[in-house]
């Protein structure tokens, strides 16, 4: 043991030292595909190699080999930063290593995720009865909302399998996650109703409600509706209370996928982007997107517990217990569970509620000085009207143009942002999320677009 | 950064002290269900708290409610422990924080995923040319053989859904995630053939082409089948072989549930393990089992790639990339990932393939030295052949005798271990995995449940 701590001693100075100051790395990496399969052996060592080597080859082959999420420049997709007290708690977690399938095999994994999933729905304003559990990705969560809103539309599907014309229906700027769901649980792509959005890039429920009857007409079984809360684009809000007029009607499972916005709603200000999604079924947001909490960590909260319980409960002989302690392997697909819970308990309180809002309140404040800035220059447009952590614009010319923009700025190597098609236009899209990111360095990135422009245009 | 510097110091000499003396806790956490959530407020802090009182609490509230994997005498389900490089790995996964969604937001998450898969492959002695994927638990990794076999017999499950009456397969002896992964997909409970098997408990190939010829001519459509490598109640092997005659023959998937002893298959004496695997379509093993790597960690093998990226492949506008690099999100159900491939690395150069196959090969020694001093006691039964690190036992008397005794030995806190069931009659199970288990413990255990019996008998 006196090696680890040697070497733990050692690379906590490592990990000190790269977070106080991840702008020396270059925020994307510079690496072309193969550099890291091309520089390691093809074959494993046959015999154990000292620590002081393998960290050699992790600072020589690996680094080069990550982009920087933890880097202030780092503005692309959803721009998640981990913070240091959740290092700290993976670090807790990963010795313990509790693996928390059953209440038994560690109670204070499955207690601690019904405690802080606890905390987060009632600063969100959710029922105080929905249930929560940790999964990996929101992909995962979804995938479970879908699966729980087919056993409940079609009970039949546990035993005899699922009945085919399942319909399931989301905005043409959902997340892919949501087809990609429909796609892995069979109901099959053409299932999946991508419902036109508004001006706003919100799903106009009166579509909704039309596709809906239409299907029904056809004999076809509506199954899910998605709702999403901050589109991975634009940051969109689907009009939720419509859709739940809607979904409450036609006794449809409504799921809300608020994977990254979700977040925001813990601002008292924001709590309206909650709004309504207390008559949803389900909804998915995840803390490894807006929470200062490193990836995986997606909380998926459900109303209706014996449903989730009928889609994924199946107890071997080797896993009963006779004790009353909840099982967390009943609600979800996954048996293995890892103790996801004590990095979201250690933010939670390391920050606390009014410091985590302040943290998201500053960094849509800075996103809307940016986007006024990108907005009062004629060379640009807007393209959607933000208000969240997201700005989607163009410069007034081809998609070429803004393609070979795009492309400039991350090939200089300061910035890394990343692109989306609206209307069917190529747009850029800037994300702010890190922790490190201030409105200095959006100035900063501002400063280096108008610069890129000049070159790009005279091109 | 200064706080972080100094609370990463403390908890370094924290996790050292903790894994030099894990004994020194009770192995199972002796808290009644709901203990931890009464101890901790309803509400979440509205200010944020000083890691010193966070900490003490962890100390003071969590810790108690730990079930100690890394405790030596933990011997229930498959008791894998954890390894001072892989947990220094996890604090640096932590820090980088990098989700490897696709290739170029982080190159090194993706590729040391392929170098380390690629030389476990090659330990192993499979195909050079089989995709490798890192997924959370083997759950999730039948769970992608499932849909990708539905892919390949159902090619129009992609887009117009999967149709009805595609069977799965697999013996009586088969992990509950096969019959749950079915469940969850679609294909409903019913449409599972629990194949029996002989009484070594292994699937019976016969049984099995009887069951297909009889699925072909009520006109269903046979769809996969699941072998186990390593049963989770006696460690039993299928007749791989076989079995893959008649997959081959028939056009049905194959994959192998090798989560468990898989991993033994990296020793040269015990690469049989892995014989016929070859032959198959998929197979999962898992690293977090039997590898020293802590949870979770589930490799998941795929002869055809393609069949996988049609199963799973979505790519939206925001995820487009011009790179040439492969993006990891296009084989799987998952976006995020996280970078699970740095443990594994850790793990397999710090050991290497001589010190890791060492390990086994001395657990698989000392639990066949337990077994044979079971097996001298006229008052046991041993229930299954075993062989590798797990023994089935019971006394001859009731099944009522035989679960008293073992919560007799659970109770006093020394020992954990657990039960199964096998040809009806109630089976104690002792499973050795962890690093810190001997010889020696496994003498006092067998003392332990000598003392047990004679109270439990007298009683």
């Amino acid at each position: 043991m006196q090696e680890f701590r040697e070497w733990g001693h050692k690379l906590i100075d490592w990990v000190a030292d790269y977070l106080d100051s991840p702008e020396t790395h270059p925020v994307l990496s510079r690496l072309q595909p193969n550099d890291i399969i091309k520089a390691l052996p093809t074959q494993g060592p046959e015999q154990g190699e000292p620590m002081e080597r393998i960290f050699a080859d992790f600072e020589r082959v690996i680094l080069p080999g990550i982009t920087h999420w933890n880097h202030p420049n780092f503005l692309a997709y959803f721009a998640n930063s981990s913070s240091p007290p959740a290092i700290l708690a993976e670090l807790l977690a990963a010795a313990l290593n509790a693996n928390g399938f059953l209440w038994k095999v560690s109670p204070a994994v499955t207690e601690l995720e019904a405690v802080t999933l606890g905390w987060l729905r009632d600063w969100f304003g959710l029922p105080a009865d929905w249930f929560g559990l940790i999964l990996d990705t929101a992909s995962t969560s979804t995938l479970h909302a879908l699966a729980a809103a087919r056993v409940m539309v079609a009970p039949e599907t546990r035993d005899d399998g699922a009945p085919q014309g399942l319909i399931v229906y989301c905005s043409d700027q959902a997340h892919s996650s949501v087809e990609k769901g429909a796609m892995s649980l069979g109901f099959g792509r053409k299932q999946v109703r991508l419902i036109p959005s508004d001006s706003e890039f919100r799903m106009i429920p009166e579509a909704l409600a039309a596709a809906i009857a239409k299907d029904r007409a056809a004999s076809l079984k509506p199954c899910c509706v998605v709702a999403t809360v901050g589109s991975t684009s634009t940051t969109s809000i689907d009009p939720v209370q419509a859709i739940a007029d809607i979904t409450e009607r036609e006794n449809i499972w409504l799921h809300i996928d608020a994977a990254y916005a979700g977040s925001a709603a813990i601002v008292p200000e924001y709590r309206w982007l909650l709004d309504g999604c207390e008559r949803a079924d389900s909804l998915v947001f995840n803390p490894h997107k807006w929470l200062m909490v490193p990836v995986d960590c997606s909380v998926f909260y459900c109303r209706n517990k014996a449903v989730l319980r009928q889609a994924f409960s199946l107890i071997p002989e080797y896993l009963e217990t006779s004790d009353t302690g909840v099982n967390l392997m009943d609600y979800g697909m996954p048996l293995g569970r890892r103790f996801r819970a004590l990095k979201l308990w250690f933010v939670l309180r390391y920050y606390g509620h009014a410091g985590l809002a302040q943290i998201i309140r500053e960094q849509i404040a800075m996103t809307r000085t940016l986007q006024d800035l990108i907005a009062a220059d004629p060379r640009f447009e807007i393209c959607a009207p933000g208000g969240l952590s997201v700005v989607c614009f163009r410069l007034r010319d081809t998609d070429e143009t803004n393609r070979r923009l795009l492309e400039s700025i991350n090939a200089a190597g300061e910035f890394f942002i990343s692109h989306t098609v609206l209307n069917g236009r190529y747009v850029l899209r800037i994300a702010v999320g890190n922790m490190k990111t201030s409105a200095e360095t959006l100035k900063s990135l501002w400063e280096a677009i108008r610069l890129f422009e000049s070159l790009v245009v005279k091109d």
